[in-house]
């Protein structure tokens, strides 16, 4: 998917709403134990319950690992769903892979042609050989970690580097990897504040904000620092909208939460 | 596996080596193709002709996620044929992982659990929480990067920050996370000399040391700045071992190069 594509979905849904997928076997309802494939049921039930409230969906890798086989097998089902149904959603491998060169073209093989996501998110400790096999695909975006939204990035993100903090010097290398264009950045919710100096960096990329809802992130701060002329924003949460109910109204409840914050959004697209 | 039973294993087979399992179907004997696992049939082989030489095993899971499903599969029954078969070896997932901390116990639980792994590498950039939850258990390792073989490690790991080195700072920041004693580090072979510099902040953790054959890395370097009265270093090779032939006697010649380390590394242990 292009950037204008992902854009023009905004703007025709007023939402920039990405919708976590971080299915867990021991939260979601309990009759859906008994389907043959309880992770792949109970997103297919979110995806087609929130579909015209988001433009995209995020599985959290690591939740699909942890099931192993199976897990795995979930995944792909669940991509492979999105996109022969719903091939307007971006969509989002929360994978934050890296690893030397030869090693991240295996890693964008997965992702971008294996699994056909349109985005991957990747860590940026091992530079730019580990980053830029995954920026030679064209029309696929990598959302580059810049300042999560955990305690943890206090112990080195926000310490300086070159006179800067290092997640900045993050920002300013990576403008220089090569289809720098094909970049996105993490940028907590629950760090808002960041948003006006990170913006003075990247005024144009994407920004993926997780962290509002469960993690306390404000939606309409997010927007007041980091929203752009074309947006520039995608705003994920999690389990404040999938685990809304663990009745069988799962997926109604979750469309309710869903379509709480695509009004709010709708708000805030009506500034611009 | 406990660090001393890796260190048992190392003084009896007067070897350091682990041989990295960077399995790639493009790569591998073609006689293997008409086998129903070749990346298993190829991983088998080479751990049963090998495995008298090196003390542990690292599968760089890329190389199994690039394959999906089918790859998922190889990796579940390779390290099943290890754990049967060789329990005596040390298994690392080379995963680099890292996410908030409910996230990175999924994983912890994906490795450690479900798979067995006695270890998995781990990206540091989330800070404390990302880490944290792998050095919960107990007789598992975690195997922190701090300074890689790829050039990219220049981008960052070696800026300054906060006074010293940035790779430097995550050494000493994470020898305060809780349970620090399972942590292990990754230092890549090509950059040997700074090995001196890293054992006067970690004078007593392990060192996986990668990079050694195909990358360009030295052994008697990484011995001579690296060692320490435990040993503390194990030296991976991968594509130099596995590779080194494409006929039916690959498992053979891989033997042949990995002996050819092991004797290399028994001269080292006798000066120790």
């Amino acid at each position: 998917m292009t950037t204008e594509e992902l854009i023009a979905q905004i703007l025709k849904k007023k939402s920039f709403l990405c919708v976590g997928l971080d299915t867990d076997i021991d939260k979601i309802p309990p009759h859906l134990l008994n389907e043959e494939d309880p992770i792949f049921s109970f997103n297919k039930a979110i995806i087609d319950a929130t579909q015209h409230l988001c433009v995209g969906y995020k599985p959290n890798i690591a939740f699909y690992e942890a099931y192993g086989l199976k897990g795995w097998r979930a995944l792909e089902r669940t991509i492979r769903y999105l996109n022969d149904n719903y091939p307007e959603q971006f969509t989002i491998a929360d994978a934050k892979r890296g690893d030397i060169g030869n090693t991240s073209t295996r890693y964008a093989k997965a992702f971008f042609e294996n699994l056909a996501f349109d985005s991957v998110t990747i860590a940026p400790y091992m530079g730019r050989d580990s980053v830029e096999p995954f920026l030679a695909f064209k029309n696929k975006h990598t959302i580059l970690l810049a300042l999560t939204s955990n305690t943890g990035a206090f112990d080195f993100q926000t310490k300086m580097m070159d006179g800067r903090e290092f997640y900045k010097e993050v920002l300013e290398v990576s403008k220089t990897y090569e289809n720098a264009e094909n970049l996105m950045y993490v940028v907590g919710a629950t760090k808002a504040e960041y948003l006006a100096e990170i913006r003075q960096i990247v005024p144009d990329h994407f920004l993926l904000v997780p962290g509002v809802g469960a993690q306390g992130g404000d939606l309409h701060e997010v927007c007041k620092y980091g929203m752009n002329k074309n947006i520039g924003l995608l705003v994920n949460s999690s389990r404040g909208i999938i685990y809304a109910s663990t009745g069988r109204d799962f997926a109604e409840k979750a469309a309710e939460k869903a379509a709480e914050i695509q009004v709010k959004m709708r708000e805030e697209l009506g500034k611009l």
